[in-house]
């Protein structure tokens, strides 16, 4: 049963990393125009409050561990609530296509001829670290970033780790706390153990906590200080800028 | 001569790739207590009416080819007006730590104890691929992706694009325009003359350009659509997502 008056049209949102006030004035305009808003685990609920007090507001979270909504069910309810209410917000953690899943959402609106319109977030793979004063890049020290999931479909470390491993970039890793241990062997293996490292738990948000090492310290650290998932990993010369690492050279120094 | 009621601090404000409401909530207020604003070439002017009709406003961009303000400069211009004036938000494109220098001026402001926030901005590296609905990463498509500068210091192309060319990541070049004979031999050195690829310029701005082709076709492409600075490169499996580029499905299985 579809109403037949509706404006069918869908919004892929980038909600950025925690802080709602690092939603864009673009994602303020789509929400305040939203008749639903479907919304991730990762989105702060205050984001909410942009939209018409009448819009549905749907959870569609998916956390760590839980699978609650499969991604062919949210597929589904977008396109369900785009024919009957007409403009759909799809509120995502971050940017939509930074491991967000967003262009299989698209894919499938335009499957049903759904016009689908991208607002960008800020990735909490730049923002998260910037936020600490840690520069992705810097003149002299990093001419390069590499973004990677920690999550991959087979479960396994991604391939592109071993190369990131080797390379000169800045490396953040997203999603990839569960698989430190593996991540941190592969950089060790590429002679990396004295390179320096951070873990960023629930980056921008009020209950942010960080642990600055080196490759061969972090895994310690992020035990030591009970770091938990959302975490952001940063492998690079870059976090040696940050205050507390300055704390650690002379212990760096001492394991050189 | 020093004013010494003044309560001095600088805000590293990231204003986005160019539409104004790409701003974030966060950056408008910044803007709304700024006392001097000091601006890049690539910032629109509309953003600057965010800020009270009584601050300082100051232009000091720097273009392609252009060097009216050394970076030097502006280091000091910002620590002047903070000391004469009191907040100083210093608004550049993208975002402050991406190719911005902006842990530069964080750190000559740190050298003066003046405080210092970072406020990040939508980088065009994800959001300008985002907006013409490219993702930077898909499921079984790509894993990571790789930003890179293709202007250093040493007016070389930097050699983290030679281990990206070898790389599965989806690679994105910031101001590589100039280099683009030396970036597309390197991909095809690393045998991927058909990876699609892209071109867009003024991404985001409503005079924004985009070529779509494959590595060994973009060169030509550029030069008969006349695509100028600034523009933002993209290589990797994820532009053939483009709608542009299921037309050019037919010629590229030609040349394949």
């Amino acid at each position: 049963m579809v109403n037949q008056n509706i404006e069918s049209r869908i919004t892929l949102l980038g909600a950025g990393p925690g802080d709602p006030d690092l939603l864009t004035l673009k994602g303020v305009k789509a929400l305040q125009t939203a008749d639903v808003v479907l919304y991730d685990a990762l989105t702060n609920e205050a984001l909410l409050e942009h939209a018409p007090a009448e819009a549905i507001k749907v959870y569609v979270g998916k956390r760590s561990g839980e699978h609650s909504y499969p991604q062919d069910t949210i597929n589904k309810l977008m396109i369900d609530y785009a024919l009957n209410y007409g403009h759909v917000v799809r509120l995502k953690g971050g940017d939509p296509f930074v491991f967000g899943r967003g262009y299989e959402e698209l894919d499938y609106a335009a499957s049903y001829s759904i016009p689908v319109s991208v607002i960008p977030g800020i990735s909490s793979s730049i923002g998260v670290p910037g936020l600490q004063q840690i520069p992705v890049t810097h003149r002299g020290m990093s001419e390069s970033f590499w973004v990677i999931t920690g999550t991959t479909t087979s479960g396994e470390v991604s391939a592109d780790i071993y190369q990131a491993a080797q390379s000169n970039a800045t490396v953040v890793v997203l999603m990839g706390l569960k698989k430190l241990p593996k991540i941190v062997e592969i950089f060790k293996a590429a002679g990396k153990h004295h390179l320096p490292t951070a873990v960023v738990q629930n980056g921008s948000a009020e209950d942010e906590r960080l642990v600055v090492g080196v490759v061969e310290t972090i895994e310690g650290l992020v035990q030591q200080e009970n770091i938990k998932a959302p975490a952001l990993l940063i492998f690079g010369e870059v976090v040696s800028l940050h205050p507390s690492f300055k704390k650690l050279i002379k212990q760096y120094a001492s394991i050189a």
